[in-house]
Formats: C-alpha cells, structure tokens, sequence
C-alpha cells in the first residue's frame, strides 16, 4: 500500500513539473535573471551538501564502529543497518530539498511570465503546480525511504530463536531511528543555514542597497539583489522541504517504535500516511479557480484542495483501520481510528488559531499595526505581546489532544495523532511551497522591468502565500512537539528505564528540564545574533564593489552576484556551525555523563519551552508582516510612507529572523534532539545497566572546543563586528 | 536567635530612618513637589489596599471554611489557623510596602537637597540608608511573622498521641503555607498593579508631553509627570519590597517544610536566616565612601558591604551548624552547610553573569549600542539575542547548585541554598532599593528647576542604581527557581504523592508540563500589552487638561495632577486582575479536576519556562537601557541626539515593560503557584484518596467567567483602544 501510494505521489510529482517545463519562460531579460538565481542556489546548496557529506561520512562512520563493537543482536549487523540507514535518511532528505529548489527556480520565471500573459489564474494555477511537486517529492521520497528501509531491515535473522518475529521486527523499527536522525541532521543543517542565508542576504541588501546607496529594492544595480533571491528558494524552499521529510519520516517512525513490535501496529502508520497520499493527490484535482478569481476566492480554492484530502483521509482511515483490525475483532482499532480524527481537526483548528493571530483581518494584526502610531517601540511591544498570547489556543489544543489520545490509546494514540496532522502534508505543503515561487516572480518581473500589473499580481500571490505559510508553521509546530513526545517515549522504552524512575521531583531530571528549557533560547539567540553579522559581511563586499567597479551605479558595467552569493553562502554557513554543534552534542553530553534521567527531563524541558518560543516568534514574525501589509495593501492608518508605515517596516525587519530562521529552526532543533537520544538509547542503557559513562568525555571535550573556537573567530569581539557598517557610514557622512 | 535578629533589625531601621529624617529638606518648591509626590503614592497604595483587603477576606473566609470543613485533625482549628496566617502574611507584606514607600518618598526630597549641598558622597549616604530602611523593614517583618506564626501554630495540641512531637511540628509548618500564600498574593499584586502603573505613567507621560505637546520631559506643566514619579515608588519600592519579602519568607517556609518535622532541621533556616540578618546589620556599617569618589568607588564601596555581609554569614553559619549539630555528631550538618555556601556563591556569580550582559563596560551592551547604527530594528534583533543568550550562564549556574546540593544534601539542601542565597538579603536589598530614590530625587530636581550640577549628581547615582538592580533581579530569578522547586517537592510529599509517581514520560504530567510553559507567556503578554492600554488612558487625561485648562501651557493656571494619579491608579489596579485571576485559579483548575500529576507538571513546565523568560526580559531590558546610557553618559556612536541615539531609546522603550513589570512579576508568579499548591495539597489528596474533583468546579467558572468578563471590558477591541492616541493625532493634522 505505501509502496503504491509512493508510486501515485512520484508519479504525480513527474506529471507536474512536466506541466511547469512546458510553461513559457518570458523574455530573455527575464531568463538571463532566472538563470542566475537558480545558478546561485545550486551552487549555495553544492557547497552546503559537500559540508555535509563530510559530517555524514564521520557520523556514519562513528555510528558503524560504534554500533559494531556494543552490538549485543545474534548477527553482527548492527552498525552497517544503523549507517545505512543513516546515510539513506540524509541522502533522500538532501535530494528532497534539491528536487523542490530545481522546480521552484524553473517555476518562477515562468510564474512571472504567466503573471504578465495569462493573469492571476493561471500564475497561480503553474506557482500552485510548482509547490504541489515539492509537496509529493517530499511524502513520495519519505515515504519510499522509510518502506524501503523497513523492509531491508527486517531481513537478515538477527534473532533466530523469536519464533513470533516481535523482536525481530522491534529490532527493525530500531534501526529506523537512524533514518531519521540522517534526516533530522539535513534538516536542522538546511533549515539553519538556509534561514541566516535568506534574511541576511535581505537585510543586507536593505541596508547597503536603500539605506546607503539610496537604489530601490530589487534593483539590478545592486550586487546582493540575486543572493536576497537566492535565499528564498534555499532557506524557503530547499530548507522547509527537507525540515517536513524530516517530520513526515519522524512521525511515522515514533509511532512505528511505539508499536512495540506488533505487527498490525507497526503497519498502521505506514498505511494511514499512504493513504493520505492518495488522498492529497486526489485533493489537489479539487483545486480550481476562475480567472480574475478575487483573494478570499483564491484562499478558498486552496482550502477546497486540503478540506476534501481531509475528508477523504478519514474515510480512508477507517477503511484501513476496518481491514487490519476487522480480523481481529478489535475495539482498540477504533479508539486509534479516534487520534487519527483529533490529530487531524487538532492540526485544522491550530491552523485556524494562527490565521486568527496573522492575519490583518482580525484586530490582532490591526492592534500592531495602530500601535505603529506611537513609534516602533509600541509596535514591537504590541507585536511580541501578541506573539506570546498566540500560544495559549495551539498549547491548549495539543494539551487536549495530548490528554484525549492517551485516554484512548495510551502513548501510541499520541503517536499516532501526530502521524494523522501530517497525512495530508502532500497537500499542505503544496498550499505552503508556492509562496516563495510567487515571490521569487514578484522580483524577476520587478528586476526585468515589466509592467507594474505584474507586480501586483505577483504581489496579490504572495500576500495568500503569507497566510497559508503561516498556518503551515503553526501545524509543524503541533506535529513536532507531538512527534517528539512520542520519540520521547521511545527512548525511554529502547533505553530499558522503567516508568516511574523518572519523576519530575527527582532533581536530577529537574535540572535537566532547567537546562533543556535554556537550549531553545540559546539556539534561537545564536542564529538570530548570526543573521546579523552574516549581513555585515555582504554590505562589506558591496560597498567594495560600488566603490571599485567603475560605472556600476550607471548600469555600464555589471555588478558581481556571483561573489555576493559566494560570499552569503561561506558566511551562513560558518554560522551554521555553533547551533548545529550544540543541537548535536547537549543530548549526548547530558545522556552519557550524568544519566539518562537528566537527559529525559532535558528534553523535556527543551520540547516545553521550545514550543513556547517557536510559537511566539513564528507569529509575532507573521504578525508585524502583516501589520504592514495592512497599510500597504488596505492603505490603513494613511497608507505607505506614513510615520506609521516606518514604523511597521522596523515590526517586519525584527520579525524576519524570528519567522524563517529562529522560529522553524526551534522545531527541528527540538525533533533532532529527541532522535538523537533514541539512536543513543542501546549505548547509554546498555546490558541493563548505564556503564558507558566515558562515552560522554567526547562530546564534551568537542562541545567546548567547538564553542571556544567559534568564540575566538566569530563572537569575541561581537561589539566590531557590527562595526564596519557603522564606521564607513561616519565616513561617509564626514566626506 | 530569630527573634533577637528582628529586634536587631527593626532597630536598625528605626535609627536609619530617624536619620533620614533628620536630613534636610531644601526649599518650598522641592517640598511642594515631594508632598504631590507622596500624597499620589498613598492614594494609590490606599486604593490598591483596599482592593487586596477585600480580596484577602474573600479568600480567608473560602480557606476558613474549607478547611474546618475538611479538617482531620484532633482539634478544629486547621481552618482558623490557616486563614490567621494567609491574613497575617498578606497584612505584613503589606506593611512592608507601605513602610518602604513612606520612607522612600520621605528620601527623595533630602538626596535631591543632599546632592545640592552636600554632593555625591552624603547623596549616596542618604539614599543608601533610605534603601537600608527597606532593606530591614522587609527581613526584619518578614522573620517577625513567621517565627512568630511558627512558634503560635505549635501551641495547642492537635495531635494528643504523639509524643515526639514530630506530627505536630510538621502541622505547624504546613499551616505556614498559608502565610506564604498571603505574602505571594500581596506581592504579585503589588509587583503587577505597581509595574503597570510606573511604565504606563512614564510612556503615557513622555508620548504625550514630548511627543505631542513639545515640552520637556518632568516638566511641571505636564499633569502627569508626578504621576510618574509617583510610579517608580509604587512600582519599584513598594512593589519590590512586597515581592523580596515574599521570597524570603518563602525560602525559609520551604526549607521548614522539607525539613519533615525534625526539630533541627526545622529550625536550621530560621538560624540562619537570624545570622544573615545580623551580618548585614554589620555590613553595613562597611559601607563608607569618600567625598568625590568616582563611580567605579561608588560601586566597590558597596560591594564592600555585601562582600563582608555574605563573608560575616559563612563564618555565622559554622558556628550554628556547630551548635545545632555538634550534639547529635552528625555529618550532615556539614553537608548542609556546604549547600549554604554554594547557595551564597551562586548568587554571587549569577550577579557578576548579570553584570557582564548588562553593563555597558562590556561586548554584549556594546554590540546593541553599535547594532543602532543599522537602525532600531537591529538593536531590538541584537537586545533580544543578548537576551537569549544571557539566559546561559544564570541556567547553568542554577543547574549545577541543584545537582550539587541533591548529592550532598538531598532535597532539603536544595532548599537551604536558597536561604543561603537570600540571607544577605537585608544589604543586598539596601543596594537596589536605593535606584528609585535617587530617580525620584533627580526628578525634584528637574522640577523644581535646580542647578544642572544637582542633576548630574542625581544622575550618576541613578546609573549606579541602574547596575545594582540588574544584579538584584538576577538574585531573585535564580533565589525564586530553588524555592519554587523546593515548594514543589513539599507540595508532593503534603499530598501524599509517591516518589515515581509523577513520571515526566506520563502523557498525563507532560501536557501539564506544556500547559505550564505557556502560562508565563500568557502572563507576560498581559501584562505587557496592559502597559500600553493603561497609557492610552492617561493620554487622553493629559490632552483634555491641555484642552480644556485655560493658562496650563503658559504656566498661569496649575496642572490637575491629581486627576492624574486617579485614573493611572484606577487603570493599573483593573489591568491587574485578569492576570491575578489566572495565577491564582490556573493552579486550582488543573489540580482538582485534571488532578496533581497534572499539576505537578503544570509547575514543573511553569518554573522553567517562566525562569527563561524573566531572564531574557529582565536582561534584555536592562542592556537595552544601558546602550542608551552608553551613548548618553559615554558619548559612543556620536553621542545624544544622533539616529543612533535614537534608535537606542526605541530599544529602551521596549525594555521598560520587559524588565519593570513582566520581567519581575513573572518570579512571583512562579511562586505563588507553588504556594497555593502547596496550600491546597491537603485538599487535593484528601485521606490517601484524590476525591475532591468537583472543588474544581468553581474555579474554572471563575475563571472562564473572569476572562470572558475582561476580555468584553477591555481586550475585545484591542485595536480601537489603540486608537484614540491615533485619532486625536490625525485631528491634529488636519487642524
């Protein structure tokens, strides 16, 4: 079943980025400006991808040696699976996000040229088309990995005296957990990497471009215009694909852990997520809209494609819940029938919640952008108010789904509650995907010089994408701290601790959930202090090239992009170093030297406040964006230009870093951790008994030379850092 | 020993403040100001009293009769002794409050004429004694109360057959919950109102008068500049006293608590609450400054007294450990005494952490102050990432006594390094309390159109003020963690819950977890989004007086500054009750219906999560004022009135609410749960059966009718209440 719902979702997935190629690509302005952007995002995601080849070759190498020499299965196969699976996760997760950056650089010239020739309709229908492709590559490849896997897995005799299989298949499930920790690291890698690429490359641009040099936004004159471009397809496109494979897979493989080795259990989530892709493919034939369709009919069109895939998944469920558990004349089968249903409304009312505390219909938005009357001060504290009273409804509905599913099914009913939110991911993330497309278009037709309708159109696009990226957030936020509990679980049955030796009055573990619930702050702070100085180093290179490149500013001679986009990638990806240290070796410090107690109260601890965090900077960031456009597209409190509008432009430049690089990176950080210790569970509990306390000495040595080293190169003098910019501007204003 | 401390103490203050008194009290103008003044603050204390008075007898009346109903003991008194002490812990903290303020307001007008005639040096004495006042009213009350309520819940006999004695004294210690739970609700109260109060007067104040009307900032023609001023000592003094008594107090409950009826044990944070006393009382006098001594000696001279107060406190506590354990030749003891020096070491450090992000001689304020020349969204990016990461060291510091004190000592260690950490509270409270003074003292000044020498005196006093209350507020974040984690583990073992019971991985403790996490987010976006709505409110006052007060302008007819001080008290005080209601009902809720293992959880989640983001503001705000101090006092970046400079007050403005009222109330918060816990344990967990469900029922239609009732009256159009200020300004235009 899975395997033919990955045929169903690859096939479609071809069809569609056929139907995209043979789109026309417009002028040959409007192709030489494509050809660069896609140029410059493979060459970010090359350079990204040798980088993480080195780290996967290490840690698969680590994860061989050691797996091979604590291995205590009847065969010796243990490290080579683990590996495996670990190469075969991060691979898929890798080609995940090169497949959706390939399709949305061919899509969105072709956007632009739809935009100009065919009109709204039909740009969205192709941008729609774009995101759908991204979306199935990411369940078909998921999904295929994780079968595939599964079934290599379970051959091979590791136990040959388990006649009913349970150990053999609880084995398999196991092994799984490196998959998806090979997937959790591509993603944690992109998602951070890619987000400080996008906004500093956008602020960068901002600020040397329309501050210093007094030249409008996207104006071909200025060099870091194309990175800016760049960025969003590798941090909006490439990263959010590999971070929903990663949470597709994840879900998946907790609930399968959680089965504990029954084999109808196992197979469920395998089949309620081929089911949903069947269901998410059929759904996106129901999205269709007229031409000259307006905003609300727009969204409605899309809501039509995810409504009726929802529809269709529960029917669906039940018919796959009637099959395996029918024969076996089983009440339980229902009760998960049950999570599936509340995870599903769960993921829709969350989503609700967020349009209501996003969008500029509702007076949320309104209060900030009125705030904006009285100064920036008053938008950013109207702004990070609203953003924190945004997480009581999402908390309060995962509590409730929480309690709800563990009253029916106990620990594998959350699991699987989770594994029915993402069922529709196909679907979802298409309605999500097409936004950067559409802003991507929006800046070829403004750097090609099109017609000002173009524009509007492509702008019309991008404000829907804003909306429906939001509601995506906040549902990846819901899966994940769903997903991670599960894991959670699953650690602790896979490192033999018995429930109720972890009690939250221990002090041990309550330490623990003091230093988890610090790591969110501290990872959200070190990428959100990186875009800052990775700006610092464009607005370097630029002003080098305004002042040393003769006729630049007359449009003579062409500025140079390409060192601009060298320059984004070395630099996000230096800074991509110190959180992806930390978010690797904290768990494995904690698990190994002071026990598995504190490292489950840690992750705990992170899960809790990593979920407060993502939530509140994901929609105070969604809220100041459209505090803004409220006043450029409604024209409210007097229309752009205003006191007002200034205002809110400093909401939406302080929300950037917190929507698309802290915010998301807050929830693989949080699944990433999780898996992590799920791979490290035999090692930490081994034999019956936590005797591989020396383990820990590693990570920590690596944790604290890494963190001086990226101390002493990046952060030591932070003050100078932001210098530069502040010097040339003094002598500038002296000259 | 207590007792004698008290006398110590109290005596201590009376002298102080006779000499304060003596002091004197410059010309009419000065005396003038500083009577409107203190005449603002006793209306506002007088109103808000009247409000905690009828709450008090509400919930004295609910804990008499509920617990007379409920009792099980051999004589009927539980309830009465429970509603004596929550009155008499609520009456003192308040007390404590009320002392603080008259004191502070009778100060202000004596520095401002100290700075006049005397100088820096016999300023800094005056409003140092001034802060001393409070410093030992708020021990010397608070060891009064509960020595005092300990040795009269001994008396009686409500357990006949226990010889030991055991039974009994656990009994009389349990009843102290209830005066904790006085103290804590008094001091949220105070903490809330009086935040809300000073930062909603000060922005209301400055938005109006130098934004609209054009004129300086204190000017007398202002109405609502007395307001202001009226503030910081409602808010910072009165407040901060009821909330400093509120976590000694609950330190020494907690640790009396854990001690299980044992006598020592019992008696050991009362002994070394009474040393602590008695060390700052010498400390004090240590504290001695030559004339124009510059700020650095300032600073040490200080640190003299605090350094030789903790010092004084080590050599006290040996010398009580000595006595209480030498007869039993137990070695515990000595492990307990090294849990009270990690406790005092700790504080130390967490201060010197704090000091390094906050003060502007270091990188991080550095980097925000140079991130303005980018403009305010920069500094509010680079503010909240120093923030975040500030976060850290206060964690792992926090981390490392826990885990440390729970092997030497157990739980009760853990508790013991709180009293360890707040025994010199008498001193370090001296140094904090004093800011107010001196701010108060430099608005006189400016008043009352003094020389700008007495203004740079007041100033620089200010400044160093400024330094000492970022330590402070990080010794009461890491003091509030232990003691709530100490009020947790006593809560546990009240309701009879076993230890692994309370498994982390249960869904059950984990929802509460999450629910708990989110409950300082909910908090700190009421209370911030209260700022701005109650400064809509004075905005409007101000610009009526304008209107409608002939001569106000050319200073021939008086500002009604009253009317003022009225509608900011009236305005604080409701802003105050929809988070009071969710701090006091959240916990009842969860407990009785969902049960303790939610509970538990729910503060398990609550204390982490809550103890980051008080961090993160409190840090956050402070470094945010001192990179506009950088600029103003240090001339960095081109100095006053630069776009730097500009962009520095955006981030300063935004701090206000961060570190004056959400920061500080969110460490009551934390604590005040803990402590209704704790007082309802017996409840909860009624004869070794969790039978009291349908008590939940009261509270949660309190609660939902509560919100729903102010949401309806203020938060259902929070975009127009925004409006007016918007309004009137775009009339203005017009016009």
């Amino acid at each position: 079943m899975a395997l033919a719902s990955v045929a169903v979702a690859l096939g479609m997935a071809m069809m569609l980025y056929k139907r995209v190629k043979a789109a026309e690509t417009g002028n040959a302005t409007m192709n030489k400006i494509a050809d660069q952007i896609q140029r410059g995002a493979k060459s970010f995601l090359k350079v990204e991808y040798t980088y993480l080849a080195v780290f996967v070759a290490v840690f698969s190498a680590i994860l061989l040696i050691v797996f091979s020499v604590i291995t205590n299965r009847a065969d010796n196969t243990e490290g080579v699976r683990m590996a495996a699976n670990f190469i075969a996760g991060a691979a898929l997760s890798a080609l995940a996000g090169w497949i959706g950056m390939v399709v949305a650089t061919d899509a969105n010239v072709r956007v632009t040229n739809a935009a100009d020739k065919g009109g709204m309709s039909s740009a969205l229908r192709l941008a729609f088309s774009a995101g759908a492709v991204m979306g199935f590559i990411v369940v078909g490849l998921g999904l295929l990995g994780i079968s595939c896997f599964y079934l290599l897995m379970t051959l091979g005799n590791p136990f040959p005296n388990d006649v009913t299989g349970q150990l053999g298949r609880k084995f398999a499930v196991q092994m799984l957990s490196g998959f998806g920790f090979g997937a959790s690291s591509i993603a944690l890698f992109a998602r951070v990497a890619g987000g400080i690429y996008t906004k500093a490359a956008d602020v960068g641009a901002d600020l040397v471009g329309k501050v210093e040099a007094g030249i409008p936004e996207d104006d071909p004159r200025n060099p870091a215009v194309i990175a800016d471009n760049v960025g969003d397809n590798v941090g909006d496109v490439a990263g959010m694909g590999a971070d929903l494979f990663e949470s597709f897979v994840g879900s998946i493989i907790a609930a399968a852990t959680l089965a504990n080795g029954d084999n109808v259990l196992i197979a469920l989530p395998f089949w309620i997520a081929g089911v949903g892709v069947l269901c998410s493919s059929i759904g996106f034939f129901f999205v269709s809209t007229k031409d000259n369709a307006s905003q609300k009919e727009l969204l409605s069109a899309l809501h039509k494609g995810t409504t009726s895939a929802s529809i269709l998944v529960l029917g669906g469920s039940a018919g796959v819940i009637g099959g395996l558990f029918g024969q076996e004349g089983d009440s339980y089968g229902w009760y998960v029938f049950a999570c599936i249903v509340i995870g599903l409304i769960c993921g829709i009312l969350i989503g609700e919640a967020t349009e209501f505390f996003t969008s500029y219909s509702f007076t949320p938005v309104q209060s900030i952008t009125n705030a904006g009357i009285t100064g920036p001060a008053t938008v950013i504290i109207q702004g990070l108010g609203i953003g924190m009273l945004s997480t009581f409804p999402t908390v309060f509905l995962i509590v409730l789904t929480i309690l709800g599913c563990n009253a029916l099914a106990g620990q594998y009913g959350i699991a699987l509650a989770a594994v029915g939110m993402l069922s529709t991911l196909g679907i979802t993330l298409a309605t999500d995907a097409y936004g950067p497309v559409a802003d991507n278009a929006g800046g070829i037709a403004e750097m090609a010089d099109l017609d000002a309708g173009v524009r509007a159109t492509t702008d019309a696009l991008d404000a829907l994408g804003n909306t429906t990226a939001a509601t995506g957030k906040g549902f990846a936020i819901g899966s994940a701290v769903l997903t991670s509990l599960s894991l959670l679980v699953a650690f602790r049955d896979a490192a033999g601790i018995l429930p109720g030796a972890l009690d939250i009055m221990d002090p041990v573990v309550m330490a623990g959930v003091l230093f988890g619930a610090m790591l969110p702050y501290l990872f959200a702070a070190l990428t959100m202090l990186s875009v800052r100085k990775a700006a610092g180093s464009i607005i370097l290179e630029v002003r080098r090239q305004f002042s040393e490149i003769p006729g630049i500013m007359e449009g003579t001679a062409e500025a140079d992009s390409d060192r601009c986009i060298e320059i984004s990638t070395v630099s996000s990806l230096q800074e991509m170093i110190l959180p992806g240290l930390w978010a690797i070796l904290a768990p494995m410090c904690v698990g190994f030297t002071i026990g598995p107690k504190c490292l489950t109260g840690m992750l705990g601890g992170a899960i809790s406040s990593g979920m407060m965090l993502a939530i509140m900077m994901s929609n105070a960031g969604g809220a100041w964006d459209n505090s803004k456009k409220y006043i450029e597209i409604e024209g409210a409190c007097g229309g752009k230009g205003t006191e007002t509008h200034k205002a809110c432009v400093v909401g939406d430049t302080v929300g950037d870093p917190f929507k698309d690089t802290s915010g998301p990176a807050l929830n693989i950080l949080i699944k990433l951790m999780s898996m992590i210790s799920l791979v490290m569970a035999p090692l930490i509990y081994q034999n019956g008994d936590w005797d591989n306390w020396y383990f820990g000495i590693i990570p920590i040595v690596l944790l604290i030379v890494g963190s001086y080293i990226c101390y002493v190169l990046y952060w030591k003098n932070i003050a100078d850092i932001t210098a530069p910019v502040g010097k040339a501007k003094d002598e500038e204003e002296k000259a």
